[in-house]
Formats: structure tokens, C-alpha cells, sequence
């Protein structure tokens, strides 16, 4: 249930890791947009796996079929589905798993919900195969909010606990943001780059996975998009984060370091500069009352390390009702946190396209 | 827009801190429901302003009129409507704030938003007042889960960085949770208060205010409530939660200190106990694929400093569109965490109660 | 459940006949819109009770305190709740029928439903007293639309199989709509009236009563409004029409007269005038393919006559689990159509503005 | 936008007429429910074009693929993607179509609306090719209807004006209704097909089109699924009814002639039959106050003559902006009554499961 998110900008997600398709179906693409299957096969690369050696080694091409909704290289306005072909898929690595249950995984409270019927294979629709759709929608939102002159990006804020720098939250640059996109590996200090791989390499020869902090940001949002209570920039935002498995925190701005501040220092104080209202710093991330106030939007999501690791754990087998050991084979990631930036990104665009088209739907007819 | 929560409790909250009443209308609460009134009275005394030195001295009685959906102290299946009267509104203390944006408050990205037509005084719909209502609706929601078999309670995690301890996630008890609820001040190691109200006092004393963490916790949840994506646990209770005023962060589980941790280390290990499949350890927040296994349910939620301080904030005039300076007047808390107990229990009450109803649509027409 | 209605002009609808009060929650009424006291008081006296013999002497004033949402006169843009005390309640009229269901009502489908646990004061949340509610939203809603010249406006099409005449589909005029609103008893053609109103009484003196057809129609809606399949004008619209109790069907244009017609004669044929695309004639009723055509939306609902009737009747006694007869005694309407009327309005009036917004909300991120 | 129906048994429908597939997303489809391909292809063939003389001669063997949610013949609770491929599509007929809007067609509305940039291929997402994904989705509804006791069945009610009988309300049985399943031309009265078939057939010979009536059915519902004021059950089955293309009335129970009875007439009495209550007529079609009450459900919807003849039509050229003309080439419905029959058992089984789960979602916390 819930396979549908977003109230304008609507998807519908449907699939599993081991079925024949997977894909989501977008309505809501305004009637005209240009879709760029470029742009999307680039987002779609920054995802797949198999690229890097954080990385599973499983290939998946990750090739996006859009077969409804598009026309001549524009979008009709019709509903907009994209299927991506599973192609590598060995069923085989995941026999053992139907009975025992994977420690992290959603396995044995998705078998207590569907009774045992839900597909095991690869985690079923509880794969992180999933959020292959969700940069698929994601690259049609940046788009949309390209025109408006919205830049989205996001890096790497740590891995197993090895920091990179900070966005500088007031004056994050559109540049930067761009800049990122291009690395496999997105940082802000790249000198981490090296500490972080060594300590995904050292889990990964021991069988075991890392976690780490992705910060994504937004700039060029305009004020006034959001509303006050169930329809604030963060709660739309957040509800979208922890729908991406693995995801366990997010926070806004300096987020649990605003719990530690005084009034007096977490204040965003305001001036003008020229016609525009600028705050002179960014504690709150670009969003006060959860309504964005023109400044960059900046929000830090945790990702849990990967549950499937090597390394023999205790669990319980729900067919002998025993207690049992478990060593999870198979192609894995050692650490999907440079996988899932792009993701994080598109949770972000998705996001604000849908609050924008909320906040265009509350003026229309408004007094001019 | 988005004023309605909920997929099968619903919650539609209405009003704004100086108008004549705010309320809200409850869809969902299953016919022949006891409404208990004293604990409906209990639980918003425990939210109410004016009963704590941390809190403003402006007292509120917060009697909850029910003008719909009751008979005989039994909800009858129709909408619910709870309803406060405003009695002490001194909207003279506001006046200034029309024109002056106060720093850290939406006051800006609502006259953008509004096009300068909203309501000002107190900050109207973005008003923690609002909490009042989502205060009662919890108060609805909690006595359905009680009758489940299911305890919700809270203390103060931290405030201004004085931490307390933290819940034990894979053994709080539901008496531990109780016990916290009868104090107006619930911490796990009572030592901690004095530190906690000394830094308040020391704020309050200097025009200044201080934030802080509230840790959350439900046991006697069973498994399976909650879906993979969209549904999952951690998107509602979270989007519920940041549409709490000054919420910036939230984390289930051990949050952000899983992305440090070895997957070895924060995988949960699983074995029979009887019949029963416990973790034995519980660094996910009893919560693994978006749906609850049967763990208690555990997070936390930073609170930024209340952002009406007496101190001199730099900020804009949008009348005269001119720099100024602004001291807030007024009687404000100078720290809302204690009150804010109740309100992060509430979110998760109504947010376990529609996730449980969704699960049971999802079964009703399934095979036996 | 389901207390609330559209996506962007969003009402929750609240209260039972004989509670302390009901009422509205308008979600998404835009900031600034003035809110013309008078003008709602208007339509509210269309459809209160006690004005014309047709209906029953019960006497409502059904004045609506607005409690939230307004300020100065104008919409803040947070929800607009509307209530309206209940004062002319005699219970005492309905205590017999906690017992016995009332033929033709919800009584027995609710005492099911509900467990016994409804109010069965008047018909509880079932009584036609909650289209007071919906007459004030659809006075905003009204309102919002005339600003964008569209006129809306309805006729009594028949009482009692006694026919009016028809709107002109394809040329009927704002001043045409604009007139009938001044009526209590509007027709197009007026010497219907006394055969009518002759019917009503001939039933009424025989403690019986009748129903009749409402036609209603706007113009100046302008093309490409609503959306294919689930979002068609049609769907929306009869989804809000057959919320309003005694409605049993509903047509578009020439409506069940479109299945007798060839192709040739139900296709609108189609030219400019100047830059205007008109049809030449509008059997349906403005709708194609379930988006607007900008011909005159034109639709008609039956309703079936009061079901509180007092001639005796046979039904059940659900304590003694017995077969009785029952009259129902109070003063009933022996023909609701004439307050009818400004309901199906308030139902066009609502349906288009969530409409529009729906449309505005897909547009704004589109090429321009 | 609004490609999603339901709140529970929720679809979401993509595709078009010309693409290279179209299909439906359906949520909610309870975990180990056997799917019966066999009687999902028996439905889908019963909707097929190029199988009768009424139909088009265009043949699409609309198999569907079910590409996700099914795992081992039983749905895994996974939203469940059905995919049918477009086999034969001449999109070289529809070429002038571009320009030239057809009467009776969403074509000029859907010129507006997306700017030109919709595809007009047989008319796309309008196109009556969308209600095959209804079907199969109603497919597995009425398997999940059909283990609770509940049967659904429809006949042609009339086509161009001829009649069939009407089903008897108070006692049409689920015999009955599984009997008219196997016919392609589903009768009461057998002896009206001749002349319907010839009706038809001359308006074919003469390039025109014919309407007709549908009349459905279900047995089995028990009392107490739906919900007053917006979740009435005729709203639901009404907002999915007028989804369908060419659906332009729709009427519960007697309909309209309710509107010109007594309510002494209208009221269906009741008594006890044993521990059962049973209305003893069913003038209002099984519902009253929105909500069922034990008696077969029965609604008619009327169907508009197909748009697309050949005969020559006037209208406008959006390219040239001129007056012209137009004859419909291609191979069309010159009736669509015998295929639309599974569609409306498809609505009303649809709308049935959600009701249903959605009783359940509100009962499931209530007091036992």
C-alpha cells in the first residue's frame, strides 16, 4: 500500500529486485516538457551499480523505457511511465533466504505482514533497486525545476564516520551544486576521498558493509513555497527521504546542533541586499516555518550500512522455527552512500516540484 | 493547503493563535470509542503554557469542547470535531511584527507566501498553539492503541546540550513510559533537571531561549505495521513530526550514529524467544524496511531554541523596506521542550493509529 | 471516514443535525480573497428551512461564525472554518427512532455500520441539515469563480413529474443563471409554479411527500479544464452530488437522451467565431473526453422524495427484533428541491474551483 | 494529472491509444491472493475488439503481462503492474486528426488544455483503449469480491432507444448475473437482440454510430460499506463510472423516476426474514444514505453513440484556424455497448473492494 507519493508531481513506484520490470509512473509532467534522454541515462549511470569498487560488482544497464506519455520528444501530459528491464538477476544467490530472515533487512516483518507471501528474492520490493525509478522521476524534476533556475547537488558528507567538509549553508553556490554531479564520488575536500575508500575496501574484505551522510542542497528556491503544518517543505521532504531504504535521520539546516544553540544564535538574521530579503546566516536551511525563505535548502539524510554482509550473524529460520547462523553471499555493496547521492538528489527535486505546483494550485485563483 | 493528515485517521487542524477558537476534525475514530474527557484534560494540561517556570506565564485553560461526533461519551463514526477557545490574546503585544519580520519565525516566508494577507498575530496558523489540537487528537489515538495493548511515552533528551540518559530500545518497558507521562518534567535521570532548568533560567534572564531533544518511544507494537516506500513507518511519523513548529530533525533508532557503525555492528540479531522472534539488540528503532518488528519503537526529535527572544535581532521592515532592529516583547517561553513531551507522543500516536488501519484494509478481503 | 472532499479546495465537513453545531474546514481558500458576509447570508437563507410552505416549519437561522482563517475581511490563506450552531432542535421528536429504522433513510445501514453507536438524533451526520455547510463553501467558492467569470446558477426542472422548462444548453446566459438565484422557487418557466406547489401540498396534507429534478448550469468556464479518466469534470462533480443525501442520479448535456441519439446527432459540430471555437449545439453539456469544452456546463440531479413521511409505514425494531409500523411525527419538508437548488450550485461552485486549481497546479512548471 | 483511483484498492492507470503499451498499477491487492490468469483473460476477451459484429474490425489480443506483485500464481502485496502491449495500431488514420478537431471527441478540450503537445493518436490518453487496464484490475477485484460471497454481472439495458427488461431489484440473482457473464451480447430478454443487432448494423451501413444503456449489478454486498457525505457509494462507484469514455448519466436504484414518486412510494419497507432485515421493495438500489444496506446494489450508466463516424461533420482546423469538414476514417465501434458491459462490472467491482477495505480500515481499533 502507498505506492503513490506527491499530491501534483505524483508517482506511483511498482516493481521488485528480481521480477521482470521495475518503474514508476509519473503524473503530473506538465504537457510539453522536453524530456532529455541524455540527462537521464546520466542520472541513471550515477545510480547503477557496478561501477565503482564501493560498489556490487552486479552489472544492471538501468536503461529507462518511457512507455506511455511521450511523444516526439516532449511529454504529452498524459501520465508518464518508465520501465526499467531487470537483466541480472541470479535468483539463485537468495534460495535460502525464503526461511531465514536477514538481521536489518525488512524480511521478517515483511513475512509477518503478507503472511509469507511477499517475494524474497533480493529483498522484493523492499530492494534499493527501487530507488532506480525514483532517479528516473528525479531527472524529470530537475529538469522542471531547471527552467525555474533551480540547482540541485549533493556529496558525500561522511563514511564510516570519516567527515567531509560542510555546505556553507548561506552561500552555497550553483556552481558547486552543478560541479559535484560529475564525480563518482562527490566531495567537497577530496583529500577524504582516499580514507573513506580504504575504510569501504577494509570492510569489504572482511565481510562486513559502512554506512555515512549524504548533505544535498537546493539552490535558487524561491521564497513562500510550502504551507504551515502536514504540508511543510521538511515534512514532504522527510516523508520521501525514509521511503529510500537504509535511510535512518534526516535533519534540516544544523539540524540537532540548532537543539544545543541559544534563540539568539540560531536566528537567520535578515537585511536587504537591494530588493531581495537575504538572511545573513542559514541555521534553519533555508526553510522557517516550514516555508522556504529564498535561502539555499540544505538537508543531511543517514544512511544506515548495508544489511547484507558476509559475515555469519545470529537470525531465526521461520519455516524450523529454529535459531539459526546466516552468512548472506552474493554481489553486494559494501557502502551505497556514493550510489545514493544521486537518489537523495532526487528525493530533493521530486519534492519541491510537487510544493511548488502545490503553492501555483493555492494562487490561482487569488485576488492579483 | 494541506491541512488534513492522515489516510484513515485524519486529522483536519484549523485556527490560528488569536483567533476566536482553533480545533480539529477527526475522521476516522471507530464508532462506540469511549472518549475519555479526563485524560483528554490531562494530556493537554501537560501541553498548556503557564504551569512551568520554562514555559510563558500566559495561562491557557485548553478545555477541549467536542461539538461533533460524540454522544453519550461514546464517538459516534462521524467526524470528530475538538474545539479550544482563545481566551488570552493580547494581540497588542503583536502590533509592531506586521510590518517587522522576527528572525528564525516565519513571518517572512508567510508574507511572501500570503502576499501580506495573513494573519500576523502570534505568528496565527504557524503558531505552536496549534499543537493544542494535534495534543488532543493524540489524546484520541493513544486510548485506541491502549486498548491494543500498545504504551506511548517520552522524556527530554537533552536540553541546551544537557543531555539525559537514553532509552534502553531493546528492553523500555511500558511502565518506564507511563511513569514518565504523570511528570511536567520527564527525564530518565532525574539529576539532570537541575542543570536543565539552570540553563533555561540563565536564557530566560538574558532574552535569550534555548532548544533541545525529546526521545520517543512506543512498545507492545506488533509486527508488520507500516510499508515498504511511500508507507513506511519513518515517512509518516516524520512528516507528522516536522509539522511541528521548531522540529529540525529527526532519527530512528540509533539515527546518525548508524552511518558510523559496521553493518556487523548494527544489524540486529534475531532469535526465538518461545514463540515469539525478538531482536537482541535494537539499533534500528524496531523498525527495518519501513515496517515495525515487533521491537519498540524508538525516536528522537531536536527542538531549535524558540525563536521570540527579548534580545535585539537584526532584521527587515517589509512596509518601509528598510534594515532594522527588533526586540520581541511579549510573554514567550524561553524554552518549549518540556511542552513539546506530549506533542512528539501525540505525533506517534496518530501516526501508529494510521498505520494500523492501513494494515487492516490491507487485509480484510486477503485469503484467511 | 471520508469527511474530506477535493485535492486543492479542500473541505472537511463536520457536525450531526442535533449536535451542539456543525461545520466546514476550507483548505486552500487563496490569501486576500474577500469574504462577503452578506453574499453568504444570501445563499445560506436559499437553503434554510421555515421560508416556504414547500418545506418544513422548523425555523434555522443558520448564521455562520467564521472561526478561523479571516482577518480584516479577507482570507489569511490558512484553513477558513465555518460553523453554524445548531438552535431549533427538539430531540424529543426523534426518540422513538433509535429503535426503528426509518424506511428510505440511513437508519438501518448506519445502525450496521456503526455497531448501534451513531447519533440517530434527525439522521445524525446523515441529515440533509449538513448541506447548510456545503451552501457556505460553496458561497466562497462562488465567490472565486465570479472573480473569473463564471456565472452559476440552477432551476427547479421538475416537482412531482411536473416539468419545467429546459435550459438552452448551448446558449444559455449569465443574466439567465444570475436571475434565478432571486428566486425561491426558480423556474424558467413560471407557470409551473402553482401545479407544483399544488402537488407539494396535496402530499403534504396526506402526510406524504414528493421529490424532482434540479438542473444547474455555469457559464464563462473557460476550455481544458479537468483531466481524462479519473480527474474527468464529470467524476468530480457527481463524486460531491451524490454526497448530498437524496440524490439518486445524475446527467451531463442531454444525459440517459444521449443513448437514444446516432453519432450525428450527439457530436457537437464545431466552428470559430472570430477566435473563438464554439459548438453549434452542446449535447454534452459542455464536457469532452471529461475536460471542458467552453460551451455551458449543464448537468441534472434527481432527488427522491423526503423519505420522513407521515404515513405509517412498515419496517423493524432492531431492540425488540420485531416487524412494526411507524410514523414518523415533527415537521418534515414535503419537498426538499426548492432548497435543494442553491446545494447543487455550492456542488458545481466547489467542483469547478478544485478543478482549476488542479489545472493551474499542472501548468505552472510547463514551457511556457 | 489524477491518474489514481481509490484509497485502498488504489489504480493507477498510464497508456495510450497509439504507445507502445499501456497498463495499471494496482495497490492494495491483498498479499497471497490467488490470480487466476484464465479468468482475467476470459474478462479481457469480453472487452476485445474485433469479436462481434458491433465492434470495431481492429483485433488486439490484449493479453496482459503482469510485470510486478505476483510471485508463484499469488499477489506478494507488492503493487501489482499489469502491462498490455499495442499490437495494431494504424497511426497513418489518424494523421489529419491533428489538425482537425472530431465532434463529440476530447480533442479540441485536450488542444487547449496541453497546448498542442497531447497525443492525438486515437486519441490518446482518451481513448476508450484505457478501460482494457480497467478490466483486468476489475478482474482481480471480483476475484476478491467473489470469496466473499459477492457476485457482479451487467446486461445492455437498451441500444439506440430499444430495451431489455430490467433487472427486479428486490430479487435479481447471482445466478442471473453469472449467466449474462458468458454471453458477448448479455440479454434478459433474448428476443431484443435482433432488432438491436439491426439498429446497429444500419448505423454502420450509414457511417454512423449508436448509443445504448448498461445495467449492473451485485448480489452478496453486505449492509453497512460506505460512509455518509463524500464517501457515499454512489459517489465512488460515480466518480469511477464517468471515468469511462462516452459515460454521460448514471442513475442508483429507480433513478430518476424516483423523483416523480411519493415517498410513501419511494420508502422500501422493511421487515425481518429469520435474523436477516430485507427491504421488501428496492426502489433505492440497495444504498440509502450512502451506505449499503444488504439489498442487490444496481446502478445504469448511459453511453453516448461512439464520436468517431464516418458520416461528414463540420468543425475546425487548429492549424490553418479555418472552418471545415471532416469524415472519420479507420475502423471504429459503430457501438460500444457490448464491450462496455465488462468495463461497468469492472467499476462497480473496483469500487466495491475499496468500500470494503475501507469499512475494515475503520472498524479495525474500534471497540470489539
Amino acid at each position: 500500500m502507498r505506492a503513490t507519493f506527491g499530491e501534483h508531481f505524483r508517482l506511483t513506484i511498482w516493481g521488485e529486485s528480481h521480477g521482470p520490470a521495475l518503474g514508476v509512473v509519473i503524473d503530473g509532467v506538465p504537457a510539453g516538457t522536453p524530456i532529455d534522454e541524455e540527462a537521464i541515462a546520466m542520472h541513471m549511470a550515477r545510480r547503477a551499480p557496478g561501477q565503482d569498487p564501493t560498489s556490487t560488482a552486479r552489472k544492471e544497464p538501468d536503461r529507462v523505457q518511457i512507455v506511455s506519455g511521450l511523444l516526439d520528444g516532449r511529454a504529452t501530459g498524459a501520465p508518464l511511465c518508465g520501465m526499467i528491464a531487470n537483466t541480472n538477476t541470479r535468483s539463485g544467490d537468495y534460495a535460502q533466504l525464503r526461511a531465514r530472515m536477514r538481521p536489518g533487512h525488512a524480511d521478517y516483518a515483511a513475512f509477518v505482514k503478507y503472511g509469507g507471501c511477499n517475494d524474497p528474492r533480493g529483498g522484493g520490493p523492499f530492494s534499493g533497486r527501487l530507488t532506480a525509478p525514483l532517479v528516473f522521476a528525479g531527472s524529470i524534476a530537475r529538469a522542471l525545476l531547471s527552467a525555474q533556475g533551480i540547482t540541485i547537488g549533493a556529496h558525500i558528507a561522511s563514511i564510516a564516520g570519516i567527515p567531509d567538509a560542510r555546505f556553507d549553508p548561506a552561500c552555497v553556490s550553483a556552481e558547486t551544486l552543478q560541479g559535484l554531479q560529475s564525480s563518482r564520488f562527490p566531495l567537497l575536500s577530496p583529500g577524504q576521498e582516499a580514507p573513506m575508500r580504504r575504510a569501504v575496501e577494509e570492510a569489504r574484505l572482511q565481510g562486513d558493509s559502512v554506512g555515512g551522510v549524504i548533505e544535498c542542497a537546493a539552490v535558487g528556491v524561491r521564497p513562500g513555497i510550502g504551507s504551515p503544518f502536514f504540508g511543510s517543505v521538511e515534512s514532504v521532504i522527510s516523508a520521501l527521504a525514509f521511503s529510500v531504504p537504509a535511510v535512518k535521520a534526516i535533519e534540516f539546516g544544523d539540524g540537532p546542533a540548532l537543539s544545543g544553540l541559544r534563540g539568539s544564535q540560531a536566528n537567520d538574521p535578515m537585511r536587504y541586499e537591494g530588493d531581495r530579503v537575504v538572511c545573513l546566516s542559514n541555521h534553519n536551511g533555508g526553510i522557517t516555518g516550514g516555508i522556504t525563505n529564498g535561502m539555499p535548502l540544505v538537508f543531511r539524510a543517514a544512511v544506515k550500512p548495508t544489511p547484507s554482509i558476509a559475515l555469519e550473524q545470529q537470525t531465526v529460520d521461520v519455516t524450523t522455527r529454529e535459531n539459526v547462523t546466516l552468512s548472506i553471499r552474493g554481489r553486494h555493496d559494501p557502502c551505497i552512500v556514493p550510489r545514493a547521492v544521486v537518489v537523495m538528489e532526487s528525493v530533493l527535486a521530486i519534492a519541491l516540484c510537487d510544493l511548488m505546483m502545490d503553492d501555483a494550485a493555492g494562487r490561482v485563483l487569488g485576488p492579483s
